[in-house]
């Protein structure tokens, strides 16, 4: 397989965006070409899960790909309920590493305007199990509800660790021009801090360019099974260890080496415990480093430093997409206030369905 | 990059099938890999362009997966439109060439009964143009009527070759047990001729084993303007041209070398038109090699043996991937009474848009 870099990134706010979905996939594709000075684009792949669903849009890519001038190239969309972005990375890497094209784009974009809050958990709700979950009237908040409290219960994580997640994530997010939610929040008023769904974009470019150069070195993926239920431990994140094993294995690196990472924090107690199973902290430790600072920007392994999805925003198929951005942005040493010192080495977890569906990806700054 | 083989296919029939999305792809996986004499498939790729739209699911992919009991192999949904399916295989055939997988699974399916004839031509019409088509109700039968009445004024094409064309498809798909129409037709009759939506799986996988070995030899994709009106000459399918010349090229042969083929006739006149654009006939000259059976079952090149999208049925997402499941079987020696003598090599195009994104597969028998 050949080497796979990212030469051009770019990204524009997490925001209620007026226009079309496939020209907020296509901005920061034409930034991000840019960024890596070229045009020449042999491919497209665009992240995204809500199209068909709330946009009323199916051919996605080939819209964009007529938006960004890039005909003839190929393209396709890439779906994998909340890790698309993190799909989509991972099949523009195999599209470069294999040699069928040399220059491949890929973005990610959702448009959640259309949709009020109740629409949106729906749709989110569309990733469960079609027979054993969804009928039901399961949807991911209360996933997450019934797992937080599994969580709590078996390895003394409290309500006050939740709200130090979502306080530094949040508050990460002042730093980030493009994040969503740019309102300072504390410990104490967090349990009335609404959290809105937004729409969004960004993108990935991938080969080798005479520039500071980041490699993605290694792309893990792993699922597990839909239904939640049906896991033998629900507090076992299987997929995300299997994923996060298999990327640092790729990547010949350990978790001890990563110097910055961006975990899918689409609730706070994922953030713990992905710190866990991607083997930053052992298990059920996670939040005792979150209590000491050590996730933290100046802390050993800050995590989320952009916000998060938190902070950022999570519009679900964009978010893989966004993380990436983040992490290449710190490897460059181009994140000015919230630069992490000295990184060369970044980790992503990109969380599908709830866990069923998991996608890492570990870069490594070369010069 | 490494060579591409298909291993095991597997198919169930068109029809109004009662159980859910995720198990109408798992299906005829099982065949696929009880075909190969394997279970150890490294990766999934779904092909399905309704899953959110119609059948309020989101990340298939994960489902189908747990369904088949394969995790924790990663999987994705690739969406292309109607090409979903041909750009399935092609990002399966990518997985496996780069050498990060060894064994992938592809599996395609629709399930379309949930809408009545005029919403699927709805679901199918967000494939159009958001802005420029869409809005103003273009719909894919008017677009195609449109470049039908243009075809025909051009190069000569009469309302009787399109009849012949769906009678030699129809008629075909009798000796195709899993095809959707199961009615002889007439071209006399062929007016009245009801042409219904229908749900669908097949299943192609990849890599080497000891058996009848047929190679995934050159894979083609290109795209063209979204909007049909901005090219310059709309009887011109230029992505169509591209993408066959490019599966040529890259499987290092010609279109004479081809001794059996699935086009895409998702209307009458795309099968002739595709048969000259692939370069098996001269521009305009493509109903003149229909009227001399050459394009029929004992021709000089059958096209459509299986019955095509006109007999077979067209799911949209899953008709790529039928389209590969009928040309290994045909390589093979196994497709009995429609069986092309001696075929060896064959070609698919599978059109995704109206043209706007299009994949073509060329398949070569080893042995």
């Amino acid at each position: 397989m050949r080497d796979v870099y990212v030469i051009g990134i770019g990204i524009t706010s997490f925001t209620r965006l007026e226009y079309p979905l496939s020209e907020i996939a296509a901005y920061p594709a034409m930034m991000a070409m840019k960024d890596a000075g070229t045009r020449a684009i042999d491919h497209l792949y665009v992240a995204n899960m809500g199209g068909g669903r709330i946009n009323h849009q199916t051919g996605l890519a080939s819209a964009v790909v007529d938006t960004l001038s890039l005909t003839p190239a190929g393209a396709e969309t890439i779906e994998n309920g909340p890790a698309s972005g993190g799909s989509a990375v991972k099949t523009g890497y195999m599209a470069v590493a294999s040699g069928l094209h040399d220059t491949v784009m890929v973005t990610g974009a959702e448009r959640m305007r259309e949709v009020n809050n109740l629409e949106a958990t729906d749709f989110v709700a569309t990733l469960t199990h079609p027979l054993a979950e969804h009928i039901y009237g399961v949807t991911l908040p209360s996933l997450a509800a019934m797992f937080t409290r599994l969580y709590m219960e078996k390895y003394g994580v409290t309500e006050r660790h939740l709200a130090m997640v979502a306080v530094k994530n949040q508050n990460a997010a002042l730093l980030n021009e493009f994040a969503h939610l740019q309102q300072k929040i504390s410990i104490e008023g967090i349990l009335d801090s609404p959290e809105a769904m937004t729409n969004n974009p960004y993108v990935a470019v991938a080969r080798k360019v005479d520039r500071p150069l980041v490699k993605l070195a290694g792309v893990g993926q792993a699922t597990d099974t839909h239904a939640v239920h049906e896991r033998e431990d629900p507090t076992d994140l299987l997929a995300v260890r299997r994923a996060a094993a298999m990327a640092f294995e790729r990547a010949g690196l350990v978790p001890a080496d990563v110097d910055v990472a961006e975990l899918h924090d689409a609730f706070t107690i994922l953030e713990i415990v992905e710190s866990e199973e991607c083997g930053f902290f052992p298990k059920g430790e996670g939040h005792l480093a979150l209590e000491r600072g050590e996730t933290a920007l100046g802390g050993k392994l800050p995590i989320n430093v952009s916000g998060g999805l938190k902070g950022r925003g999570h519009p679900v198929g964009a978010t893989g997409v966004a993380q990436v951005y983040e992490i290449v942005h710190q490897l460059r040493g181009e994140a000015g206030e919230r630069q992490v010192e000295g990184a060369r080495v970044g980790f992503t977890c990109n969380f599908g369905g709830f866990g069923n569906n998991v996608v890492c990806l570990a870069f490594e700054r070369e010069n």
